[in-house]
C-alpha cells in the first residue's frame, strides 16, 4: 500500500513564475521520458515479478518515480500560480490576458483548458499514452528498458538544466536527474546479476543469422567498426546476389484449399487491370490543356521557384 | 535513396490461412516492438547523426528493419488471403462468413476494416504510433534505447514462435527473432565506441545523489542486493526522516510579484472551503434513509457477497 | 514524498488462474475509470490546490488510489500467473499454447506483447490516455468531475462483480466499488463546502438564456418533466421561428480589410464551382452503362437483398 | 432524423481577424469539454435510453449542442477567414506569410494542415478522441458525468470570454458559456428525479468500507473537515497499522495446479538474480574512473550548478 | 527486399539554420498527409494486391515516398543542426537557450525531447498514426483514397512553398510537390483501368436510395447545381414529410426474448425518472438565491457582457 | 441550426439481439469511415467554404450523415438490449453474463465498460478520432477525399452486409451503403464543376518531374501499364545511375553560422566512435560462453526450430 508524506522529497524554490517555461517541464510529468511513465513501467513490472529481490527493487524505485512526479507537478503549480489565479478571477485585461497566455510553449493550452495545474500531458500538449510504458514481463528485456528509459529521462532534464537560469530550480532538476542517473546503475546491477541475460527471453538466435551484419545502405558514406566488422562478424555486402537468405524463392506463399484457390481467381478475375488500355482518367478530365504534359512555363504564372540547375551553383560552403 | 527488390530477404512459407493468427502477428508489424518502430527508431537516428560510422550502421539496420515489415506483412498477406477473397466475393453464406471473422484475437477488425491486408495497427487494433519512436538525439541514450528495443522484439517473436506449430511460419519467425539479436549486438558495439557513455548526455550527476539508494517499499519483501547495497551505494532506510533530501523545508514555493500575491489571494478566498459546516449534499439528496451510513443489511438485497472475515480462511494452499 | 509498505490495503486472493478475465479486470486499471486515472485526476488537482482542506483530501484519496491500483494490478498478476510461465518456458505443445492465449477478451495482446502482466491498457487494448484526467483547475468544476467519475467506476467494478463467480475476487472487486462510494460521498462534502458553487467557475450566466430550454427533437417521444418545463423555465417550442436568438441575422461575419477582402474574393472566384454545367465525372467515366441510374435489377445478381416493402410486414411483435 | 436550417442558433459577429485566438476557440470545437464531445455524450446516452422523458431530453440538448458546434466552427472560420485566402493565394510575401502562420497558439497547423477551417482538434492541436465521451449506460452515473462536463464546458468558455475584447465575440461565447448553465440545471432535475440514484448503479456498497475515510497522506497539512470526519465517517489515521483492512494476510495469492506451479517455479530458477554478487555492468564499462562514486568536482566542468545547501538561505520571502 | 544508397533522390540545400521551419515541416515527415503515411499507404496494399501491375506500381511509389521521407528528415535535420549542438553543448547562456527554443511552431518540443532530429510527429508534435493509412484492401476504394490522399500532400507542400523565401528549401519542396502530382496520375491510371470501377467493392446500390439527393441543410442559401439537381437525381425537399424512406414506422425495434423482455422492464422500473415532481438538485443547493431564476444585473457584478440588443446595431459592414 | 425529428431517416429492424455483432457494427459508428468521421469531414468544410453551392451540399450531406449516425447508432442498441439489461440488473448467473460478455468482437469492453450503448469507438475499441477528418481547406483537395471517404464506407457496409443474415438488418445496411454511392455522385459532379481542378491547389508541378515515372521496385514482377508507361510518361529505369535528379550531389547541407560550425564540431568530438577499437559490451558481458558466436547445437536445447535448409523443399505447391 501506498502512503504519502506532505514533505516533498526536494524542496522546490522558484524564483519567478513562467507559464511556458511550467509547458516545456511536463515533458517531464505526462511525457513519454516523465516520471508517471518512469513509476508505471518500474510499477506494473514489480507486480508480476517473481524474484524477491527484483521485486523489492523495483517497488522502490516505483515509489520514488511517484515522489519525483510530485516535485515536477509542483514546479509547473509554482510557476503557473500567479497566471492561474490572473485568468480565474480575470483581474487583468482581456489583452493582457490574451498575451500572457500566448507566450510560448503550449502554454495556451495549459491555461485554458487546465487552469495553471500540471496537465497529464507533455511539453506539446499530446496526453500521456500508456504506450509509454514498455514493460514485457520479461527481466532481461524489461531492465534493458528501464536501463534505457532512465538513460533518456536524465539527457531531459540536462536540456531543461540548460535553459534554466533560475538556481532553485536548476538545483531541483539537478536532483531529478542525478537520481535518474542512480536508478540506471541499479537498474544495470540487477540486469547483471541474471545469468545468462543474453539473448533476452529463452530461445537462443538461429546460428547462421545471428552473428550476420547485412551491408543494405550503401554508397559515399559506408564505415566499418566493430558493429559491422571483425571476427565476431560475418558480413554481406552484395546484398542482391545474397536474397533470400534462406536458398528458397523469395516469395510469399501459403497453401489453399480448392475453395479458397477458386475464390482468390474470382477476385483477382473481376478487380484485374487492363494494362494494355490508356483510360482516361479524373486528371484527365480535370486539368487544362497540356496537363498531362505540362510545361516548364506552367511554373511561370504563379510563383517564381527556381530552376534546379540554378540551384546546383549555390551548394558550396554548406556546413 | 532507397531501393526495392521483389525478392524478400527470407523465403515466406505459410501452411495454412490462418486469419486469428494474422491479427497476432500484427504485433510486429505495427505494434510498439514491432518493425516498423524499429525502421524509424534508428531512421530517424541515421539522419540527424554526426558520426560517420553509427550514420552508416544505422541506415543499414533501418534499412534491413524495412526489409522485415516486408516480411511480416507478407505473412500476413498469406495467412488472410482466402479469408479476404471469401469476403470480398460474398463465396460463404453469411453466417459463414460472420463465424469465420469471430474466430479470435483481432481478425474481426483486419476483415472488416482492412480486408485481410496487413494494417498498421498491433495486435489488438491500436493504430501505430509515433511514440513508440524513442529517438532523443544523443548517441549514449538512443543506442540503450536500441539495445532496449531490440530485447524487446525478440521476445515477441519468440512468443510468437512458441505459439506455431506451421515450420514455414517458425522458421521465418526465427530469422526475424535471430536478427534482432545480431542487431543488439551492433547496437551494444557502437554504444562502447564512444568514451564516457555513463551517465547519457554531457553533464555529470551531483554527486551526493548519484550512489544514493532511497528505500521507498518496505514491509515484508525487503530484499538486499547490488543495486542497493554494497560500496557503491549509500542507502536511506530511515526515509520519513531523511526528506527533505537537501536539508530545505520540503515545500514548494515561488516568489509571486505583488500583485500575483493579490489575485491568488482573492482567488483562494472566493473558493474557500467552510471545513466547519457539514452541508447536504447531492449524494445526500440522492439515496434512501440510512444512505450515509449504509447497514450490513444493505447488501443482501442484491447479489450474496461473501463477507471479508468468512474468506480468511480460505487463503491457505494459494501458490 | 510517497511511501510503500507492501502489504496490500486489502487481501487478494484468487481461486484460478484466467488470463480472459485477467483482460477484462484492467479496465480498472489503465482504462478511462481505472485507479490510475483516478489517482492522476486528484492528485493533480491536489498539487495546484490553494485550499489546505481540499488538498488534504486531494491528497489522501489520489493515495489511496495508487493503493487501488496495486491490489487491481495483483489481480491482474494472479489471474495470468500460470499463463505467463507456459509460455515464458513454452512449457506446452505450441497449438495449447495458441489455443489458451486467444480464448476471449483481450487476453492474445496481454499475454503477447505485456507477457501477462498488467499492461497500462483497458480491457480492449487501448493505451490509458493522459486525456482520461478532466482536470480543469477550478474546484466547483473539478469536484463535480471527481463525483461523476467515482460514480462512473462504482458501476465498472459492480459489472466486474456481476461477471466473477469466484469468492475471493469478488471479496476484492467489492472492497473496491464501495471504496469509490466513500470516495464520492467525500468529493460530495467538498464541494457543497463551498459557497456559491453552481454555477462552476466565476462568471454568472446570461438571464436571457440561464433559464431557456429548447425543445430541439420534436415527434413522437416528446416528454414534459422538471428538466424542460415549470416555474424554472422558460421554453421554445417553435424553434425555427425563434432562431437566431439574438434578434440578429443569424450569419457568421467578420470585418475584413481591404487587403483580405480582395483575395478572398480572388479565392472565391479561383475555386468557384460552374453550377449550370453537368460535368462527366470519375463516377460516369468508372461506371458501366446505367450506372448513372441503378435498376432494381442492378441488385439481383450478386446477392438477395430483401425489398423495402417486404420488410414494412416483418415489423410486429418487436420488443 | 435531423435536419438543418442555415440560420445560426445565435448571430457571430467577429470585429477582426485573429488566427492565432481562432486555434485557441478550436478548444471547444474538437477539444475535451468541446461541443462535439458534449453531443456525442449526450447522443450516445439518448439511443440506448429506456425512459422516454430521459431520451427526449438528452436527445434535445445533443441537437443544440451540435448546433453550438456550429456557432463555434462559424467563429474559427470567420477569425481564420483573411488568413486562409492568404495563403491559398500566396498573395502576401513568404515572409510575411510565415509570420503570420506562427503568431501564437496552434495557429502553424491550423493553417498548414487545415487550411484555415475547423479542425476536429483542440487548441494544441491534439485530434478530438472519442474517449472523451464517457457515457456508460446508467444513467445514475452517465447524468452525473453530464454535470460536470457541463460544469466544465462552462468554465472554458469564461476563461475565453476573460481573454477576448472583441465585443461580438464576448456576445457569442457568453451565449454559448450560459447554454451550459442551463443544461447542467436540466442534468440536475433529471438526476434528482431518478429514485435512489446514489450509489450509481443497482448495488449497495459494503457497509464496513462505505463510510471509511483513510488518512492516507499525513504530515504538515493535515486539515479535518466534513469530508473526513464528522458522525458520517470512520476514520483510519493510523494506515499502516490498519492494513489490510480484511484481516488477512495483505498478499495476492493464487490457487495454480501442479503444472502451473511446477513452470512458474522454472521460470523463476531460469531469471533469478543472484543478489550475491556485485558484478560488472554496462555502466561500470561505459564510465570513466570514478563515475561509480562520482565526486563534487564532476559538476564543476561543465556547467555551475548552485549547492543545496546554498539554496536553503534563498527562500525566504517566497509566497 | 529493401536497398539504400546514401546519395538522396534530391539535393537538400538549406541556407540557415530554422528550427521553427523545421517543426512545420515535421507536417510532411511525421503528419497524416506526410511521406510515411503515403509510404505505408502503398506497401501496405502493395503486399495483399493479387493484380501483378498493381502491386508493381504500389511498390514503386511505395518506395520513393521512403526516399521522400529521406529528403523531408534531411531537411529537418539540417535546419535543426545548429540548435542541436547548441542545446547538447550547453554552448550558448540559459537564457538566449531558452529563447531560441520557443521562437515558434512546435521547436520547443523539438529540441527539448527529440534534440533537433526528425520526430515521427506532425507540425504541432503529434506523435504518427496509423489511423492515417486507411488501406482498405478494395483496389477500387484504395486507389480513390490514393488519388485523394496525393491530392491533399501536394497542398501542403504548396502551402510549405508559400512560406519559404529559401530558393534551395523551395527547389526541394517543389520538387516534392510535384512527384505527388505524377503519383496521383499513376494512381488515376490504375483506377481506370479497372472496369466497372464504380461504385467501390462487388455489391451495387439499392436503385431506389442511388440516385436520391436528400436536402436536409434548408433555408437561405439553398443552391441548385449538377450534384443535386437534372436528370441523373431525384429529389426530397420536404423532408420530414418523407421520413422515414421504407415506409415503415420509422423506429428501432428488436424482437426480445421471454426473459430478455422481463429484464428490460425491470431495467426501466428501476431507473425510470418521476417526470411530475420538482425535486431539490445539487445546482439548487449549490448556488445562491434567485439562481434558479438569474437576473440580469448577475452579469453586473463581474465583467461587463454587452447586451445581445446592443450587438444588433454593430453588424453592418461585416465582410 | 440543426433540428431533430424522432423519426428515423430509415426503420430499423433488428430480428435478434446480438453484442458481438453490434460490436462489429460499431465500425461505422465511431470507426475512420463511420457516420461521424463522414458528417464532420463535410461539416468542417462546409463552415468555411465561400462557394455557396458547395456550402449548401456540405451541409445537406452532414446532416444526412448524423441521421445515418443515428440509425447505425440504433441497430446498436438494439442488438445489445437484451445484454445491456441483464448485465444491469445482475439477472443470470455470473458465469453465463461472463460468457455472454466475451462471445466475440469487442463485445466484453461494449458491455463492461459502455453498458451496451452505441460507443464512439471502431470494432477493435479504439476511440474515434479527429484524425479521421481530413479536410485541408482547399475544395480540390477536400473533394477527392470525400470521395475516396464514401468509396471506403461503402465497402465496409458491404462487408457488413455479407455476413449478417438478419433480413431487417439487411435491409437497413443496403440503404445505408447506398447513400454512400449516391453521395460519392454528389460530390464527383462538384469537383469537375470546378474548372482546373488537378492538380489540386494554385501551383503548378515542376515540369521535369510532373510526368516521371520512377521504377524503384525491380526484379520478377515488373509489369508495364498506362501508369508507368506510354506517351505521357518519361521513365526511369536505371535509378541507381540517375540520382539524384537534380544533378546536385545527392547531399543534405546547410550553411551554418560560424559559431554553430564550432559547436557542431565539439558536438562531433564529444560523441564519436572509435570504429578501430572491439570493446567488450553488455551483450558481451550477459551472454555465456560462446554467445558471440553461436553454435548450431544452441537451437537444440530449448525448442525444436526446423532447419531453413530443410523448408526449401517443402515450398512446392503453395497456392
Amino acid at each position: 500500500m501506498f502512503m504519502h508524506n506532505k514533505t516533498l522529497q526536494y524542496t522546490v524554490r522558484v524564483a519567478d513564475p513562467n507559464p511556458a517555461l511550467a509547458s516545456l517541464i511536463l515533458e517531464q510529468f505526462g511525457g513519454a521520458d516523465g516520471e508517471l511513465a518512469a513509476a508505471m513501467r518500474y510499477f506494473t513490472q514489480g507486480l508480476a515479478e517473481e524474484d524477491a529481490g527484483r521485486k523489492d527493487m523495483l517497488l522502490d524505485i516505483a515509489t520514488e518515480e511517484l515522489s519525483h512526479l510530485e516535485i515536477v507537478g509542483s514546479i509547473v503549480a509554482m510557476l503557473n500560480k500567479g497566471a492561474k489565479a490572473q485568468l480565474a478571477e480575470a483581474a487583468m485585461e482581456e489583452a493582457e490576458l490574451y498575451i500572457s497566455m500566448t507566450a510560448g510553449g503550449n502554454s495556451h493550452t495549459q491555461s485554458l483548458l487546465f487552469g495553471g495545474g500540471p496537465s497529464l500531458t507533455n511539453s506539446s500538449g499530446v496526453p500521456f499514452s500508456g504506450a509509454y510504458v514498455d514493460s514485457r514481463g520479461d527481466p532481461s528485456a524489461d531492465l534493458r528498458s528501464n536501463i534505457a528509459a532512465e538513460g533518456r529521462a536524465k539527457i531531459i532534464y540536462e536540456r531543461l538544466i540548460n535553459i534554466t537560469d533560475d538556481p532553485g530550480l536548476k538545483d531541483a532538476l539537478g536532483f531529478l536527474m542525478t537520481r535518474e542517473v542512480a536508478h540506471q546503475k541499479s537498474f544495470e546491477k540487477a540486469l547483471y546479476s541474471i545469468n545468462d541475460n543474453f539473448p533476452t527471453g529463452k530461445l537462443p538466435g538461429l546460428a547462421p543469422f545471428a552473428s550476420l551484419y547485412v551491408n543494405t545502405s550503401q554508397g559515399d558514406g559506408d564505415v566499418d567498426g566493430p558493429w559491422n566488422s571483425g571476427e565476431q562478424w560475418d558480413r554481406i555486402d552484395d546484398v542482391a546476389a545474397a536474397i533470400p537468405l534462406d536458398g528458397g524463392n523469395g516469395l510469399a506463399t501459403v497453401k489453399l484449399g480448392k475453395d479458397d484457390k477458386a475464390v482468390v481467381a474470382a477476385l483477382a478475375a473481376r478487380t484485374a487491370s487492363d494494362a494494355s488500355a490508356n483510360p482516361t482518367t479524373g486528371a484527365d478530365l480535370g486539368a487544362g490543356p497540356g496537363a498531362g504534359r505540362m510545361s516548364d512555363e506552367d511554373m511561370g504564372g504563379a510563383k517564381d521557384m527556381p530552376e534546379a540547375a540554378a540551384m546546383a551553383d549555390a551548394e558550396t560552403d554548406h556546413g
